[in-house]
């Protein structure tokens, strides 16, 4: 079954506020067999209200909408329900009593427009909310000529989400076929999404049970495999399947099957080949230290670094020899690997990494564009060592020379 | 005039990942007085983006379309708006060479689904994109009787901004009629959103024409005023009167009127000052080396750092005296002032940072909790020191960490 997610609000209209709902409730959506087929945010106008209710009943099975329950003027969720399934509302007596009941614990005389959150639509089941004063709606209704199972919630989070728990999952359940989703997340770095595509796209079109989704950014890949079925061990054999084709066809460029992140795996094999690793960045600034600890347990394989902007400091504190600055210049191979070596002689460290290069928007020559990177990777054994330039600007150039970075310490390690 | 937002893509439509894109878009649009009526998001599937696309030219004059114009089997906005428009698509001959030389510059054969970039829409204009291989379409045309502005962008933030900045809001400012909006975005740092709103709302709400959002990110405060008035100098002169007064109001809390950023403004009073700034971080990983890093022209004031995680490193890269370890411990503000007086020290700064504290979720002792951090800030005349204890996961204790030193360090400069 088709669901939409409808959050209403003018605020999440503006440049400043994102639903993000949506997102808890997918999960949950998914968990049961349900997709969210669409995601939609409306203002606080009854006619745009209106009109995206009836487009949404109009292709999905399962409405959920979020927001516009309160007690304010521009609150108008139950009133564009009400027109667009042609419903009466009716004022609810003992919702009435609950509402003076709750102003008395606050100690307050009840506003006269709070009394808007006691009206219910004709036929709906009204939801207990037991962190806010307007209650839930769950319509079990036609629309069209077909079922509609529509759910009216309040918008802040923490009265949305226990109220979808409670009081729409188990209704949910009963109404959906019982399915299961299995999903898996496959991760491979620094293949262009094309390449990827092209090598993939035979094998994954066959599983037409499957749903692949490929997703890039700055030298990663994400391959999620959705697969929706009534039997949960059939769901899970297919995704693991095409997973298992996935990891054959991209050979080494995959450095994950299960979602986890490239400084997770290079945190992984630091720690299974009891390495210990040090990093001497120059353009990407501390940024490849920054991902590494951004990992829980990092400090068990990573010492630390050093971030060498000037000269100077690549001397003193990353030991780099200063004639070699004066001879091949900062951003080369060689002063690649005399960061790399340099860091890996002053911490101790099994692994040295360096970075230098020129991030933009300033700092190119005629040989030297911006963009270009030097990236070096030393252990006991030797160095690897890679010379790119990446587009973009200097964040892009920054990122992309971080994710190489991790990417040859990853390599080195395998 | 009225517009909708379309954000295309499955993996929008999963638990884990949301689109940004529209805030932005969003933001430019206000800034030229179209209102965003609806965005949505659609999963990659033709029917369903066939019908949120006819949907959309229903109800508004401008569409944005963002994503699915990449290389692959399931980017199909292209195909879908043909479909809702009953449009051609004709493979571009000269976006064909563009892509073949594209590829050159990569070293690589162009696989032949990278074509599907170069098909246009009869009628449509290309927009060139500058950091990537699809190039944005845009469509002046009618459907229904009324005339529809459409774009198509591709996804990812870099080459969707920049293209809707360059090719999209020129044209729009031509088609839509002429209003004035003054915009002012003020920033402050480290003061709690509750306690800023308890100072400004007595203010900002006798401005019943002005339109203030206050929006808080982790120890960053930005406060935004909106005004619309038929005449351009009557808004403006209602903003910068405000922000006058927000200005007085926040003190020294205020730190950037014109909306820089907090690592903008540090460079900006260490230029200023001709001062030099390196930093000594153990629990935020580069963190504060990596947003100094990240603003254009850092190198003229940013020295360097180091990131030492083991007691080791603090000692022989941030030169911290080996005993003070044992004796206070490595999470202490004696430990925050030898980081910050040792990589003074060892890089000849005018300014040094030093920053220890437990980002967790492990580490925390009895008397030292997860979220406890130690933060110094010294210069030739003395130190600036502060402990704070934050709430949230690791990254959240990063991330306030590095927000409270670049603080401090604007404090110190002041």
């Amino acid at each position: 079954m088709k669901s939409e997610i409808i959050a209403v609000g003018s605020e999440m209209l503006t440049p400043f506020r994102q639903d993000t709902n949506s997102l808890y409730i997918t999960e949950k959506f998914n968990g049961i067999g349900v997709t969210v087929a669409f995601k939609s945010i409306v203002g606080d106008r009854q006619k745009d209200l209106v009109n995206a209710i009836c487009t949404a009943l109009g292709r999905v099975d399962i409405l959920i909408l979020m927001g516009g329950l309160g007690p304010t003027e521009d609150d108008l969720t139950r009133e564009a329900v009400a027109e667009a399934l042609s419903l009466t509302l009716r004022r609810d007596a003992s919702q009435v009593a609950a509402l003076h009941a709750r102003a008395a614990t606050w100690r307050i005389t009840m506003p006269q427009n709070n009394l808007k959150q006691a009206d219910v639509l004709e036929s709906a089941t009204l939801l207990p909310n037991l962190n806010g004063s307007a209650p839930g709606q769950w319509l079990d209704t036609t629309f069209g000529g077909y079922r509609k199972l529509i759910a009216l919630l309040p918008g802040p989070p923490h009265e949305c989400r226990p109220l979808f728990d409670i009081e729409c999952l188990p209704r949910l359940s009963v109404a959906v076929p019982p399915r299961t989703i299995a999903v898996r997340t496959l991760k491979a770095a620094m293949i262009p999404e094309s390449q990827a595509d092209k090598l993939l796209a035979p094998i994954y079109t066959t599983y037409t049970d499957v749903e692949t989704t490929l997703l890039a950014h700055t030298g990663d890949l994400q391959i999620t495999l959705i697969c929706s079925k009534p039997d949960a061990d059939a769901a899970r054999q297919r995704v693991d399947e095409l997973a298992e084709r996935v990891e054959e066809t991209l050979e080494d460029w995959l450095y994950s099957s299960q979602g986890d992140s490239l400084e997770q795996i290079v945190l992984y094999y630091l720690e299974l080949r009891q390495a210990t690793l040090a990093v001497a960045e120059s353009c990407t600034g501390g940024l490849v230290a920054e991902r590494i600890t951004s990992v829980p347990g990092a400090s068990r394989s990573f010492l630390g670094g050093v971030v060498a902007y000037s000269d100077e400091l690549k001397a003193s504190l990353a030991g780099v020899p200063v004639e070699l600055i004066g001879r091949h210049g900062a951003v080369s191979a060689e002063m690649a690997k005399a960061l790399a070596q340099g860091i890996r002689g002053r911490t101790g460290a099994t692994v040295g990494v360096g970075v230098t290069g020129i991030a933009g928007p300033t700092g190119a020559t005629e040989s030297k564009p911006v963009g270009l990177v030097h990236i070096a990777v030393c252990d006991a054994q030797g160095c690897d060592a890679v010379e790119r330039t990446f587009r973009g600007d200097r964040n892009r150039v920054r990122e992309w020379a971080a994710q190489q970075a991790l990417d040859l310490v990853r390599r080195r390690l395998m």
